[in-house]
């Protein structure tokens, strides 16, 4: 696994230090400040960039979807990834604004997807039915993680700032739900909730199901690889992957909602020197989100009720990440701009 | 007054029903979602575009500065005037990502700004100290609401698509903190916090400078001419000048914060009409905007903790305005992308 080092504590230091001369009052700019000071700690430089991001969409299937726990049928996690290809997903709109570098990863679509655009890096077709097996072998588990390691090296190469993971697999909530419960100890009746629109009987089925395989599988939570292997997807364990990558290469990672803050913990939990690297970029509907940035000490940036995925919500965050920048990188000083300082009060 | 029309409900009508044909579960993009709707309805347009926006910043001094209210000595305004023509200021460097049109208007500095990059369009030199008489006359308040008129007129007709109004003014956290007890009657003590950083001493006496200023104006509630005439600013009033204005233009308002939410309810007892043109950029740090934001039952979209003004929580959540009209404009529907629909569940 690659080495992440601690953030540079003397170059955000001097951050901190040197948004007091700028013209605003001390703190007046909140959270955007201890963004700028996060941005300089991980990226060692006193005028950070994150420009252009990159945004890596990872697609697996779920052999968990026979439950019928979603409210759409597995074919439309292959159908989506035509959309990404096509341009015409929500995250292709977002991804568009931020000049950003949009790559689609399949990483185990339960269908064949050739044609361009795609990058085939798949681990096997679609995981096993998590509710009467192990979704994948442990060295499944480790091959997806490393399908993430090397679309963030190559974002990083392409010349990313910042990385933004997504996903697409239908019935990904019920795992993550799962991933999250093992590895938490939390009730699942706290965390499983609607994902993108179960509600009544298919609700309770949902529940039901994550409940009997964690009965079942039953991993060790301080055993992260054996809870991504009997309960994760493939793209969940790509997203870990890449968010392990991105921080060794002291790349800023804003992550996405529900399930990227799974995969997220997870990664921690792998290493968890990967925690000052992530950004958290909204708080999601799904009741589980809450718990899993309670697990991670986490306060996201945006509240905008989204229950989407792909990386929707890092994406809206982003331009608060472009701003931090700005304001360290092209505002004037109280001594450049001739502005009197505050009066001794 | 110019005269404001409803929103277009059958317009937004079509735009809520096409948005459940994008590629993504109905609703999932929530916030977002009813963004774009209220985009659609304020604008008349099936496809909405809010870019390129207007950020027009009032400068203006308050008299009630020699109270000893502010962290910052009232010369601050004149500098910080400066500052924004330098284009060094944090609304500087936020327009600028935006590709905003910003322009800085005095409206009642108390010094000479002679020099190239300023509108004048002054009404008199900095209020009256509202402690000790009325801030300004009646005929002046109107005079100060027509100058934001002219400022948003400007805006239009230079093809901006949304509004954003900032203001600078050493102490007009203690003029809006006046008019927001005047106008709801809520108690002092629960309204005034810092501003731009008094505390201890300094925030004691702010607080009774008010309260002494509320006995001795006692404007009458109903009436918010009166209210801004005695506890107001030329800023503020022309900030709400420019609202009226634009939504008379049918140009989606974004409002900053705290000072500019108090314009934005004064603007709204002015004409009721103004409300659904309103979308509110943030929740300030300054106490007293909870209260106002109640008062007009808005929800900001972002939460920062900032406490700054000059448009700047108003220009970190245009980007959210921009993404809601891509989702619109951009993304695929389901018979397009030969995605398939729900299940029945």
């Amino acid at each position: 696994m690659p080495t992440i080092a601690p953030p540079d504590a003397a170059c955000a230091e001097r951050v901190a230090r040197y948004l007091d001369t700028l013209t605003k009052p001390p703190g007046s700019l909140g959270r955007l400040e201890a963004l700028a000071v996060a941005l300089a700690g991980i990226t060692g430089e006193d005028f950070p960039r994150v420009t252009p991001p990159g945004v890596v969409v990872f697609a697996a299937d779920h052999g968990v979807a026979e439950e019928g726990v979603s409210a759409f049928p597995q074919s439309v996690t292959a159908q989506m990834v035509a959309n990404f290809v096509a341009g015409g997903a929500a995250i292709n709109a977002f991804a568009r604004r931020l000049g950003a570098r949009l790559e689609v990863v399949d990483t185990g679509v339960a269908a064949d997807l050739s044609g361009a655009g795609i990058v085939h890096d798949r681990v096997r077709s679609g995981t096993a039915n998590l509710a009467r097996e192990d979704a994948m072998r442990r060295d499944e588990a480790e091959a997806a993680l490393a399908v993430g390691r090397r679309a963030a090296g190559r974002a990083a190469e392409a010349g990313c700032r910042c990385l933004i993971a997504g996903e697409m697999g239908i019935a990904n909530t019920t795992a993550s739900s799962a991933m999250l419960a093992a590895l938490t100890g939390t009730p699942v009746a706290e965390l499983v909730g609607p994902g993108t629109g179960v509600s009544g009987d298919a609700l309770a089925r949902k529940r039901a199901v994550i409940e009997a395989a964690l009965a079942e599988r039953a991993p060790d939570p301080a055993d992260p690889l054996g809870v991504l292997a009997a309960l994760g997807g493939l793209e969940i364990a790509a997203m870990a992957g890449a968010y392990l990558e991105a921080a060794a290469r002291r790349l800023p990672v804003l992550v996405d909602g529900f399930i990227a803050t799974v995969a997220a913990l997870t990664a921690c939990r792998l290493d968890p020197a990967l925690r000052p690297y992530l950004i958290f970029g909204h708080r999601a509907r799904e009741p589980g989100h809450a718990r899993a940035l309670a697990a991670l000490e986490a306060e996201p940036l945006l509240d905008l009720e989204l229950r989407l995925g792909e990386g929707t919500g890092a994406a809206l965050a982003f331009p608060l990440l472009e701003a931090a920048t700005a304001m360290l990188g092209e505002m004037a000083t109280f001594a450049d701009a001739g502005v009197d300082g505050r009066e001794a009060t």
